[in-house]
């Protein structure tokens, strides 16, 4: 027996629902499993969107031999622009993910000097000492695959995102007899999908939001709009079949959608008879029932189309009644409140609205608890390590392996940068390396433990309130009553009193030899305090207060 | 028949969850059903909650006969002490609901001034020109009443929450028979729950939260901590019981949960032996598994109870593994991240969390479709308003209303402030008056339009620039290199060369003749601008700038 430990490290994925990425090391051969960004959460103002912390890779650069990629989601490939502008590494993707890829990357300049490489399930290659080969399993993504890494040590599956369907839109069914082939010997290391772990039972398969989407359209008597996600290509093909038989045209709205589109249906994952889909410019001539529009927008971004169709300001479409909206997703964690006003205001325009809660026009595409039992039970694991879902998931999870019979101590509830060190005998963790998000934040990254969010927390909650003291540098007196500006702080009929006291204030603490002695900066911490004080005291606010002090 | 139509105003409640109050008025004589408070979203910055605007109400003072109020939740209560400030108006509600507002009003010293009557279900009394009387529903609070008002032209029925109980927690099911005999002659206007009127079938009883909770404290092996809301008083019996039965003690934490628990064992609706209560100092005394902790917190509210425990923060409790953790509550819409997050950290310290995902130890109080069509038919009503919901779930009840037979044209979907006149014959919506949301933020009231929200929301995003000019009076230049200050902006490397082209850009612009023949208002003006702009360009950021300009 080789006498290494397999060394595993959770970069993302972990803690929270996205930006997946694991890391699995063996003496000098790294391989790395996704690069996904997280959703903003609402408690993060201004960001976009978080990246995992790669300092890890950045530091151990030489060794990292591939980027293995499980499918073509945002919290999988999304931040493969960042990782690949610090690490010159090939990545390796399943047909369709790779089209995806090469979208973004194209999007963004950086597809020519990406080493991106096309793998096709049950082939396996080498990449270090390792052997990889992926293995197709069902997601909400057609060419989803699961990953099996023969190591010096034993086989570690990583299923990606996962679900059992035996009916799938794109005819792929997770393909167990393969994986029991591919496992035969015995798997050292099971890492599995987390993120249904607390449900019991099964998901429901695909076909019935089919069915929810056929019918929905062949009863709409207007136009229908159908928004989804922008990677979401097996809800398109519903769609287009829709389409088809009730005799309506499809046009597609939003860049990140219709390049999506274009590329699978180049790529064959889409299949339309010529003239199906439609440009706008022709769409908006046929009359409402023929047309089918179809958008990204379905979590309530600001931006969207289905949003601005929603308030009434996208350019082409104006919602009337008798349109049908169907929103064929759910809403990710902390974009409830969105969704739910972008329905309430296309149903206040007239539209029926369809959505999860009251059609099937939507699944998931995560493994409920029976669907991870026969997962573990195929794969029959020494080890097992649940990814991808928030704490309380992974917990739920290993439970669920200890009740298949792994022991208690073979089953790790990881947090982003624990070191997991395996051994044909036994696994602890044995280190903590640098890990977390960094916040995209329109061109500029922010490290987690940035002020910047801090500040704008408080900033959002009570303001900010600007004093201005020009000090004469002779006599260190003021020349005129502090000015007093703020913004987000309170209402003008009342704050122009209390800036007046305030500025008052200030000034009877200038002469009052408050400025005596001190250094500016000493001087400037002094005004800044005692200005806090006074406007808690006065509002129980507690603004950011920003003293600016010119000496002339 | 009378000439006069019945005027029914909802103030709040449509559009949202929560805020509910409905105006009916009928010549001079005004009846307000319920002043609730809508729980801050997660985009209104700095706001604690909102409360209806009553300008209405203030403009139409001398028509108010009464308040009358059907449960004591916060979204049914929780505006009494705005209201009741500028409305000198007798309240009428339940003995209970009764309780539970004096206690919210003694906090806030109004009590006193205010008028408050206890109302015993099936008791008419007389209000101006109306006849009210209060009949039980199942919600989940005890003593949750309908009313029914009856008008010179006809019946209201209000449902308040409700939900149907067979078996709920304090034995009072619905009371379909005296409703039955209320409305025997008729009704005209049914105004009903819709908060679940998208979900299929029944609502479950309370009964299954006791099972769950009893089976849960059985199986404890340490201390058990069961966290809920303030008002849901059943749950605290659900949880004194099983007390008893295994053992232990159970101790409240927290003001607002002690002063309803108190009130509630004073007037007899929490029953408990002598000695099951104990104070915080005494359970600290005893073995863990003694122990039940009664705390609030369930909605993940940053200064509460449980929160401070999950972080590690509460100055009595602390998390220890073996500690089983209920959360007897579902998270309120934009509520789920902090409730995720609460719950996360209570797993990382070791604890075992139950919550609604994964037990059964919440139902919530509201009638599901089933349920609404057996009140629909019951009441069998000519009109329909549905109330308290967000505007899809209006739209589903008014719906669900139309299946059982009520004219199109008789069900009203409405916008607060939109005034329904009904007659004999025919309803129609024929004004709209002032209505909408005050937000309180700390001791102030903001106007909905207030410019405060939209200036916090900017700050957020993209934070603040400050830049101070002194110029000299006599030459028009500046004394100084303007200085810029930031917060909530950008990192300090990125900010410190940016803000010295920035201060520089201002100066030759001040140079080029910028500030000549200008008023200060405008050369501030024009500064601002053009910082913006350039800071734009640099950054794609749009902060908020103030300039600051001193002229000495």
């Amino acid at each position: 027996m080789p006498d290494s430990p397999l060394r595993v490290i959770p970069l993302g994925g972990l803690g929270e629902i996205g930006q997946n990425m694991m890391v699995f090391e063996y003496e000098d051969d790294i391989v790395v499993v996704d690069a996904g960004v997280l959703f903003a959460e609402g408690d993060m103002p201004g960001v976009d969107f978080a990246i995992p912390d790669i300092t890890y890779l950045i530091e151990n650069k030489d060794k990292i031999r591939a980027i293995l990629i499980t499918h073509g989601h945002e919290d999988h490939i999304g931040a493969l622009p960042y990782v690949l502008k610090e690490l010159d590494v090939p990545v390796y993707a399943s047909r369709l993910t790779h089209g995806l890829i090469s979208v973004k990357l194209r999007e963004r300049g950086a597809l020519k000097d990406a080493r991106l490489n096309v793998v096709e399930p049950y082939a396996p290659f080498k990449v270090g000492k390792f052997r990889v080969e992926f293995f197709r399993v069902c997601h909400s993504i057609p060419d989803a695959m699961g990953i099996a890494i023969t190591t010096p040590l034993g086989i570690v599956v990583h299923t990606g995102d996962f679900k059992i369907d035996h009916t799938p839109a794109d005819g792929h069914a997770t393909d167990f007899a393969s994986l029991a082939q591919i496992t035969a010997d015995g798997v050292l290391l099971l890492c599995s999908d987390s993120t249904y772990a607390e449900v019991k039972g099964y998901t429901e398969s695909e076909k019935i939001v089919g069915e929810a989407l056929d019918s929905a359209i062949r009863e709409a008597k207007g136009r229908v709009m159908v928004a989804t996600f922008a990677s979401l290509i097996s809800r398109v093909q519903h769609v287009i079949d829709a389409a088809i038989k009730y005799d309506r045209k499809v046009t597609v709205v939003g860049r990140s959608m219709s390049n999506n589109v274009n590329m699978a249906l180049n790529m064959g994952y889409l299949t339309a008879p010529s003239g199906t889909i439609v440009a706008m410019k022709d769409a908006r001539q046929l009359p409402h029932n023929k047309v089918i529009i179809m958008a990204t927008g379905s979590q309530g971004e600001p931006t969207s189309a289905l949003v601005r169709i929603s308030n009434g300001q996208h350019q082409d479409v104006e919602v009337v009644p008798g349109d049908t909206v169907i929103i064929s997703a759910s809403p990710i964690p902390g974009n409830e409140l969105v969704v739910a006003k972008t329905i309430d205001n296309l149903f206040r325009k007239g539209a029926n609205v369809l959505y999860s809660r009251i059609a099937t026009v939507h699944v998931h595409g995560h493994a409920s608890q029976e669907e991870l039992k026969m997962m573990l039970s195929l794969v029959n694991p020494q080890y097992l390590v649940p990814v991808h879902g928030e704490h309380r998931h992974l917990i739920s999870h290993a439970k669920l392996g200890q009740s298949m019979g792994i022991p208690e101590e073979n089953t790790f509830v990881l947090d982003d940068g624990d070191v997991l060190e395996l051994t044909a005998k036994e696994g602890h963790v044995v280190d903590k390396v640098q890990a977390g998000h960094i916040f995209v934040d329109g061109r500029y990254l922010l490290d987690m433990h940035s002020n910047i969010i801090s500040e704008r927390r408080r900033l959002a909650k009570d303001g900010v309130v600007v004093v201005s003291v020009v000090l004469s540098e002779s006599t260190g007196k003021a020349f005129s009553p502090p000015e007093v500006v703020s913004s987000g702080f309170a209402e003008l009929d009342e704050s122009q009193d209390l800036f007046e006291r305030t500025s008052k204030m200030v000034t009877t603490n200038l002469e009052e030899g408050g400025a005596g002695g001190l250094e500016l900066e000493e001087l400037k911490a002094k005004v800044t305090d005692s200005i806090s004080r006074f406007l808690f005291k006065e509002t129980r606010r507690r603004p950011t207060v920003l003293t600016i002090i010119d000496q002339v």
